[in-house]
């Protein structure tokens, strides 16, 4: 897919800087490497340009691998199956040896004074070679992801689902103890249970603190009545999950479960509209829409979801504006919210793939109320 | 400090869009912002260029800071005496406001598709502003820390000091665990003790993995009579702390015992010369010529060591052919190893501040071989 993206731009090779993208390309989890993938068929690499090249016994020579001296026995290891070069930087060292032609670089991740760098090699190599801005070419190809991909995310959704059942079985989400605590357990379970590391800064916010969308933990500590926001996930080889549950300490207060109704609605709304085909803009406004309507559209202030993978944040995007389209095997978040300045505030998200026939939910803690 | 950089590089303004050099300046620790720094004086902000300007309010109007909205809150708490502006992208609302003149850039971490999006804002202003090609202006200005800088690593070493002293007193590091719960068990107790995070991925290393310098922890099971390396670090407020020990569990070998010998007088003569106006080259050799001499100048292939603060790797560098030269209140690790394939290694680590009488070591822990 990617390399049919490249025939699209019209670049005779792609230079991947980006490690994320490194890793999806050849599985490798090093500090730094870089990849050259090469447009041209392996016969006749460079026909389209006149020139002729030995032939060679490279198992795929259109994909090439650099690291440098730390990663010799890693990458081989990780990346067996590909012409491995050590050499730094991995960048240069790949440019130099690219065919002659037009090479694309990805310009959202590759700081100016790589660039520059590589500049300087282009004008020094006698066969000629032009470098070429693209944006997101890997970036969008990871969106839709393979059967290992989803199994990954499975795996991690699973993590998270059990960390939480265990904190709640073992009475750890109770009042009395404080964010920081119920956070690091649930940072501590999901490690346990197989995560590499949360996905990101576990997010538990107590009371009024549960109405700031990107809580912090503190010292805060839980109360009986007060609203309980978890928002956290766990990596897995990689791949991230991503989950918000809120729960009331007690029994709900009525404003409570008027506003929880209305977020377990919308992110039904948001579920449902979230089939291949429709839009970023069109799946959000299906949840945003119920949430307007009820009057705490400013209270939303946010974006709906989000693509998940190997980075917590990555294509489609979901939110008001967003042309992304659905397609099958993309893998996103659905999570609506309401937050009350000084009150406290809802937000229910699930990670899930989207399918011919709707969208999954791999995330399957339960949506109900949670009354502890 | 670093406003003089800017008198040095004949630029007006500085445009620091490194999150980590962000945080430096300001303080705030949010995943998106950026600070204009102006170096003209504040009567007269543009008098160089013959502009005029209105006289402001802001409390430093010489620096400028910008975040987006969802870190208002955030942004009042962590930077409270600077102006604040709430816009996106924060690069470009501050370039628009920018005075007129040069304005540099952070080419080291700037994107190209960053720098594109720059240079049309700056070709679209009235009043022209000419971007500027930068590096390390602020890296270099934080290589030297201030007092909070130096209390928060003592108190980060301290944590990490504490937590292997708590893992050995308590019999959690024995023959029979694997690497991997040893490594997980000192990340909670880090954390358990007031990190924020391990400094980076802990590594334990047994037997003949004490061999590879950046094994990551596996099921491997510690033996008796084996080298186990540790090294790991806390971060507390942002900075981070950097400790290699290597432990035998049993009675050393001789091989062991003349390895760890050796390494231990590496790591004090690399220590000793670690003084103000030696250059990082320098300080390498005085440590690396012990082992060469040995016979084992192969086996130690890496740096002698780096700075660390913000970042676990920062300015200066200690290595072969650096030509950073040290100052007092510089922090670095001095951290020799020789690695046997196969068999096993020793690598020992301190990190430590450069005083005017010499290295301070702020890692406790003792050195010894330590025969568990």
């Amino acid at each position: 897919m990617v390399r049919a993206a490249l025939a699209a731009l019209g670049i005779d090779a792609l230079l991947v800087t980006d490690l994320i993208n490194v890793r999806y390309l050849t599985g490798f989890t090093g500090s730094n490497a870089a990849v050259l993938l090469i447009a041209t068929d392996d016969e006749e690499p460079e026909r389209a340009h006149g020139h002729s090249e030995k032939p060679t016994d490279d198992p795929d020579p259109r994909t090439r691998f650099c690291t440098d001296g730390r990663y010799t026995l890693q990458s081989q290891e990780q990346v067996p199956d590909l012409p491995r070069l050590i050499a730094r930087p991995c960048d240069v060292a790949l440019l130099r040896g690219a065919p002659a032609g037009s090479v694309g670089f990805e310009a959202r991740s590759l700081p100016v004074a790589a660039y520059d760098v590589l500049q300087a090699v282009a004008r020094e190599r006698i066969r000629p070679v032009s470098l070429r801005t693209t944006l997101d070419v890997v970036e969008n190809a990871r969106a839709v992801k393979d059967r290992t991909e989803i199994e990954a995310l499975e795996r991690a959704c699973a993590v998270a689902d059990q960390a939480l059942a265990d904190l709640i079985g073992t009475g750890g989400f109770r009042p009395g103890r404080t964010e920081r605590a119920v956070g690091l357990e649930l940072d501590q379970r999901m490690r346990e249970l197989g995560a590499e590391d949360p996905s990101f800064e576990t997010i538990v916010a107590a009371g009024s603190n549960s109405a700031i969308p990107h809580h912090r933990p503190t010292a805060a500590v839980l109360a009986a009545g007060d609203f309980v926001k978890l928002d956290f996930g766990a990596t897995v080889d990689g791949y991230h999950s991503d989950m918000t549950r809120t729960f009331v300490l007690g029994e709900p207060a009525g404003w409570q479960q008027e506003i929880y109704d209305l977020v377990h609605a919308a992110q039904a709304a948001g579920r449902h509209a979230c089939v291949g085909g429709a839009t970023g803009d069109a799946i959000d406004a299906a949840s945003r829409d119920l949430i307007a309507a009820a009057g705490y559209g400013p209270q939303f202030a946010h974006g709906l979801g989000h693509g998940v993978g190997l980075q917590i944040h990555e294509a489609p995007s979901l939110a008001r504006g967003s042309a992304s389209i659905m397609a099958p095997d993309m893998c996103v978040t659905v999570e609506p919210g309401v937050y009350l300045p000084g009150r406290g505030g809802v937000r229910i998200e699930d990670s899930g793939v989207i399918r011919p026939d709707g969208y999954h939910v791999l995330t399957q803690t339960s949506k109900d109320l949670g009354v502890l």
